[in-house]
């Protein structure tokens, strides 16, 4: 066995079934080991920001890492925007990186470049394996390292890869959660179980199945509000019985005038809400001086056991029955009619997406209502781009459908962002994925825009329209999904929207849908 | 006067007149000061990876740099593989990138990341701006740096973009080479001067019309072979009456023997060859411990003049005259015929190529014949893959185009490389640049397979094939090009090319052909 097959063997048997790479050279002896050693799926990205977007999505959907493999410091560059994501979106990637030969790095060959700097910006675990005895052990504090929600990342030398080892033990990556912290949960529990107005803010784990349950617990007994910690959460369930969680504005003063009755907040796997941006004479900080505050976990705690605990000490009811919203409307939107606009893409999307759709959004300003008009929409899974870096959508959209091929996903996404990954299309149809891709076509970097006006830039000289439009030319969407082999068609009103929906979900595989706004 | 406003007019004084950007909230202050101070044209890009590869091709051809505008964290880490091309090319680039503002950085919000930490892989000169008032002389700075042919980044954070100044002075940034290094030009004359063969081995300016000059005025007088310093030189003047340069080959066993029959070397501009990549059993450095080397010249000093300066010690003749390569047959190949194949492809380019040329070459497998075919083509530039980062080539056509707007540019693409940074189409479209890109579409990534039948690993297995082809789907090239709004069409005989090659040339413009190989 050679050190690329202990390290393929050892995230084996660690639970990785997915690598999404974009190889070269210096990680052949993986990819021959990934046929060499059964378990874990190979999948093409034309582009590492693909891949490693897609391992984020697939994160997001199991909290079990897929293996982003990626040639030298150039692989890994392209890949970094959305392991940024990633990162922010706490879930567990693993990223196996390539490295030129232990004994040729130090000739600057024209390639070469500083791996491990590159990594760090975006995790404190990165790790260049020294030997090929270590290689296993390395993997498999890789894996654990995921299972915090966090991007790992192991740079192994073609040579370490080729070596032949005569001891092949392979490393076992058992972990377990710090436990929780009852003195927090005390706190928390005194907070809600006093007179004061609290939000409790939700994030990461905290906006899962389990999570939600406990944390509709905890409304249950303390009569609570459940926010989101940022416009922007990784991923959440709603829908059907799911709690009606509200989701924190973008724009900083929405986002202050939601949170000004609370006198007092409890934070659940949520970081405290800052603004996107900092804007001149608006704080950065969203929760004032005076809020009280209780964190309930740290970063090794399990959010979900933490509110569990919470709900206990508050006597909350059983989960059954207590996470129905009765307070909410639990109906769809019926379907509006005639020319597309934004407001009317969000309700039809809302009116028509099935039961157990994922819904990955990278709509933008396109979208900015479509959360409100999903509430009563069936059970699904809604991720967004927790990072901010656009170029997200279609990559998660990647990931979330292979890691639930049952679902459906459906990739609300932004024309500008879409551009920044196009390339994901092909691998959704070599993969014959169930995604439909529904591009909002605005041909503009809309929310650009938004903030010039903002700032009271007033008339945009040509610079501004030069940086700011997608147009001329057009971009034809169709042509372009086509080109990457995706079944692709355009609509401007409603009626065609709701029909060529209907079509893409009936057939399944990847669909694209240009709404001509 | 606003702190954006004097970072673009020190811009504009140290002569920077483009901008490739994409730009986002953070940096919208400087988007609209390229509207109020006039002197840099605003170019956009669809991907920073563009905006990046553009302003390498750019400083390529002008040795002055253009601006890269670039959104936080995420937007440079988009850019950072054609930067490490850029940086590998020692061209000029000017790196400006927005940041939070300065009291809300530390709220860490969504998009933050360490974007020093990032830039730091590419350049030693990272700088963040600390207030409004050292903005100009930061900008100046930045500037000067890449006179070197140095990556340099500024860092302004968007509110001392928006701080208004009342003391407004606008920082020189002059520049000036560090002396020939009289002792190295005589070590190497000496070397020259004697009886041994000698290899003048050029990287960097020596490649370009000056450097050439005396080197050709080098190898009159001592008799000396011309050679590049690897497989991909950053740009060299080539055909019509340039003197041939032989190109070190890219698998190390040729280079190896084509090294072999010199008893010294003389290094100008040019780093010690070394090999790609290390391969079991292959030395990595290329020049083997018995061969005698002088480097002419380091790094804050002029190749060229240093070049001058050795020809003169060496009595050159002058340069009139001493350029033409009369061993070399200075005729083009004739067109072949039939269906096409790598080799035909090539000879087709060389065939057909108008005079003033600039060829970009990132055909990688399909172009390897190109080289030796066009040596007696009329005078062109080629511009290859320095970094080995794959997705140079549409880019930095795209910043060829721009700085050189009389010259037709000529993309000899390969199309995995191609879907990296397929977006700059779309701004040939826009800027109606006269470039035409040759897709070498033989659905792989050919280099891989040959790596892995060179390694031995016998037939692929499923990963293997899964990880290096590009079929299926095979990608339409017409479509994805016609999408980006570029004039596109497929042909796969010598005669389509050469027809449809003649059509793109006579119209201008940009076109695409897909090569179906």
């Amino acid at each position: 066995m050679n050190g690329a097959e202990i390290l393929v063997k050892t995230a084996v048997e660690s639970g990785v079934k997915l690598c999404f790479a974009n190889a070269g050279t210096t990680e052949l002896p993986i990819v021959a080991a990934l046929d060499k050693i059964k378990g874990i799926r190979a999948v093409l990205g034309l582009f590492e920001g693909v891949c490693t977007g897609a391992a984020d999505g697939y994160g997001r959907m199991t909290s079990t890492p897929a293996m982003a493999l990626l040639h030298l410091g150039p692989g890994l560059a392209n890949g970094i925007a959305n392991l940024h994501n990633a990162r922010r979106a706490r879930s567990p990637v693993l990223t196996l990186i390539g490295e030129h030969a232990t004994w040729h790095r130090q000739n600057d060959p024209p390639l070469a470049m500083d791996i491990e700097g590159l990594a760090r910006a975006i995790s404190p675990w990165v790790r260049t394996s020294l030997s090929p005895g270590t290689l296993s052990q390395d993997m498999a504090e890789a894996v654990r390292e995921t299972a915090l929600g966090r991007v790992s990342f192991l740079i192994a030398a073609s040579d370490l890869q080729q070596a032949e080892m005569a001891d092949a033990a392979v490393a076992g990556s058992p972990f377990a959660f710090d436990p929780v912290d009852g003195e927090a949960v005390e706190r928390a529990a005194r907070l809600l179980g006093g007179n004061r107005r609290t939000a409790l803010i939700l994030g990461g784990r905290a906006l899962g199945e389990r999570g939600l349950g406990e944390a509709a617990r905890v409304r249950a007994a303390a009569g609570c509000d459940l926010l989101t910690d940022s416009f922007f959460p990784a991923s959440m369930e709603r829908g059907g019985p799911m709690p009606a969680v509200r989701r924190l504005p973008y724009f900083p003063e929405s986002a202050l005038d939601v949170l000004a009755p609370y006198t007092a907040a409890v934070l659940a796997g949520a970081h405290e809400p800052v603004t996107f941006f900092g804007y001149p004479g608006v704080p950065g900080r969203l929760l004032r001086e005076g809020q009280e505050r209780v964190s309930l976990c740290a970063g090794g705690q399990d959010e979900v056991a933490a509110l569990r605990a919470l709900a206990d000490a508050l006597d909350g009811p059983s989960a059954k029955g207590s996470g129905q919203d009765h307070s909410a409307a639990q109906h769809r939107p019926g379907l509006p009619s005639g020319r597309l606009t934004p407001e009317k893409v969000c309700l039809t999307l809302a009116a028509l997406q099935p039961e157990g759709a994922i819904i990955v959004d990278e709509g933008l300003t396109t979208a900015f209502d479509y959360y409100g008009f999903s509430a009563g929409s069936p059970r699904h899974s809604l991720l967004t781009i927790a990072g901010g870096a656009i170029g997200y959508g279609m990559p998660c959209a990647l990931g979330a459908a292979l890691a639930c091929p049952d679902r459906t996903v459906i990739d609300l996404q932004a024309d500008g962002s879409a551009l920044y990954t196009v390339q994901a299309l092909w691998t959704e149809a070599r993969e014959a994925l169930p995604i439909t891709t529904l591009i909002c076509s605005n041909r503009s970097y809309r929310i650009l825009e938004m903030e010039l006006s903002r700032s009271g830039a007033g008339a945009l000289g040509p610079a501004a329209k030069a940086l700011t439009s997608l147009s001329p030319p057009a971009i034809d969407w169709v042509a372009l999904g086509r080109g990457f082999g995706v079944a692709s068609v355009a609509v401007d009103t409603v009626e065609g929207l709701a029909r060529e929906m209907g079509r893409a979900f009936a057939e399944g595989g990847p669909h694209l849908i240009e709404m001509r706004l």
